[in-house]
Order: C-alpha cells, then structure tokens, then sequence
C-alpha cells in the first residue's frame, strides 16, 4: 500500500485535487489517500470546501504526492517558506503529479529544471515564466517526463490520474475505472483541445 | 445571490459533489456554495476526504440543493430519520439536482413520483426498485424534470451542472465554464456513452 499523497492550500481550486482523488481512490488496494496542508487543519478550496488536513511535514518518502492549482498559486510561488515545505514534500516522493497552475510551485523548487512540463492553457505564459530551466510543452494534455506527470487544467488532472494508472497498473485498469465512474477518457495525452 | 447547497454524508462519492461543486462555483456572482450534512461537523468521502459541514435544518428554503452518491446510499435509503431530513431540505427548494446514486435518496421521499429521473448505469436496476413511481430512463447522461435534475454515475454530474448552467443562464456561459476548466462537454443529455 503506498501513500498518495494530496497538498491542499487556502484557495486550491477543487477539481483540480478531488477529480485525481475519485480516480485514484478506485485503486483501493494499492493507494492509500491523504490530504495534507502546510499547517494541517481546516483549508477552504476557492470553491468554499473547507477540508481537514495533516501536516505536510508528516509525508511520507517515497509516497507519492499530488499538487493542485487555483488562484492562491499566484501568491504562492513567492511565498519562501511555502515553497521549501513544497521542495521537502517532493524531493524524495517516488512520483510527483501536479494539475493546472500547481505546475508554477513545482516549477519554483526547482526539481522540474531540465524535465519537461505543461500547465493549463489560459495561465500558460504565466506558469512558464515562473523558471525557463523547464522544458515547457504548450500543446499537451498531460506530460510525463523523469518520475513527473503535469497537467493542463483542472479537468486534464482526471485525465492525467488515468494515465497514471495506465502507466503503472496498464491500460485496462484505467478503462475500467473509466468506465465505473462513466468518465470518457482523453487518452491520448498529445491531443489537446484547448491549446489553440 | 442564491445558496447552492450540497448535501454530503459520509462515504459520499467525492466527484459526485465536487465535480458539480467546480462548475457552479464558477458562477460566482450568482451562486454561493454551502455544503451540509445531518448534523453538521466532519463527514468523509468514500475517497478519504474529511469536509466540515453546516447542519442540515439550517438549509434555506427556494434555494437549490445538490445530492450526491456513494457506497453509502445502500444503506442510506433505509434510514427514515434521513431520508426525512433530506425531504426537508429539497421540498421547498427551487430545484434538486441528483448525482448517481443519489437519485435513489430523493426517490426515498417520494418527490419523483411521476417525473423522469435516471441514475447511474451499474446500479441502475438497485435505485429503480426503490420507487415505482418515478418514470425511470436508462439511456440518459441527464434528465431534467420538473424542478429535477437527475444525472447518470460520478462524471455525469458534470456534465448535468453544466446543463443546468446552460438552461438557467445560456448556452454561452456553459461553454465558457467548460473552456475554462478544459472540460470536454458531453452537451447533449441524451448521448450516453455508458448505457448499453
């Protein structure tokens, strides 16, 4: 059983945690799904879901953690403190899977520098600026690259989370959660809609 | 501004709530999301999530109230102490929207008597012996009735939230939201993907 782990900030935009959160937890015997925040306690997402969680210093290594975006993220890749409890959560993670804007944290610790990555479309220009050490792929729905997966928006975090499971449990374990949740997958991680 | 209520229990399916919660929250200036259970305080998802909540009585009447699914509608749907209290907080409401297995919860109160409802696809023939009444139809990704909306498992209640953006505030609006979470939309309710 390994530790999949969900960093949950003031402001994170709800899909973007809990779309990857109904996926994985399909995968019951192999995953075990914790919510945790810089403090621990309560976090209100920017869809007003106030969520308890743990500490973020009681991450396990070698888990695995998942970051969401959402408007806060804009702050947030400037605040020193939140970024270096960001780095510590990830740096020794077996797999690190961000969606959306929360790309732009990981991009800040700098463990993305020479890996490629993609972010939603609409906040593109700003998450690449945040380091040029990224190898930044516009036109992706997802992108797997070293022991990273990073997604565009919001609901390319589902899409990503599939192709997560295809990747380390094969294809018909994704198809089949697909089909219990009655989600149609976009598989194919190179075709994405909302890059033009 | 109108409350958007969400009724959550624990073992609730989180995409269920927080996949409609997404969409309706992008209304911002329209809809103000609150989220309840029986008594209030912390529930959890069938996904681990730990959501504080408001108490159920303090629902407001003409508001809108969203019911999701889960394991847990198994055992829900004999409970009459709950079953009564969600009669409560959806009879005055302006409209009820059902996620999955939710639906079988308000058909418990035996306001769908008479109208159309449908619910997810693998627990289709468990939720429509719960009522005779209700004018059950299983090729559907949603279907609006009366003031019901009621919509097929999990990922469904995306596309139905974004319905019922669509019938209440235009066709645009609901395509803005979808571009903006980079939401393919299954737009038209009577394409189900997973009925056959």
């Amino acid at each position: 059983m390994t530790d999949f782990n969900i960093i949950l900030f003031d402001g994170f935009e709800t899909l973007d945690a809990f779309g990857p959160a109904e996926i994985i937890g399909m995968m019951r015997e192999e995953y075990n799904l914790e919510y945790y925040s810089i403090n621990g306690g309560i976090v209100t997402s920017n869809q007003n879901i106030q969520v308890n969680t743990k500490a973020i210093t009681e991450v396990k290594p070698s888990s695995i953690v998942l970051i969401p975006g959402g408007i806060a993220t804009r702050k947030l890749v400037y605040e020193d403190v939140f970024i270096s409890k960001i780095a510590e959560a990830t740096l020794n993670a077996s797999h690190v899977l961000t969606v959306c804007t929360g790309t732009a944290l990981l991009a800040k610790t700098e463990q993305l520098n020479g890996f490629e990555a993609t972010s939603n479309k609409m906040a593109f220009d700003w998450v690449s600026s945040q380091n040029d050490k990224v190898k930044w792929r516009k036109k992706a729905r997802w992108v797997v690259s070293g022991k990273f997966y990073t997604s565009s928006g919001v609901s390319a975090g589902m899409d990503m989370a599939l192709g997560f499971i295809s990747d380390n449990h094969g294809r018909d374990a994704a198809l089949n959660i697909a089909r219990i949740i009655e989600y149609v997958w976009n598989e194919n991680n190179g075709i994405d809609p909302f890059a033009e």
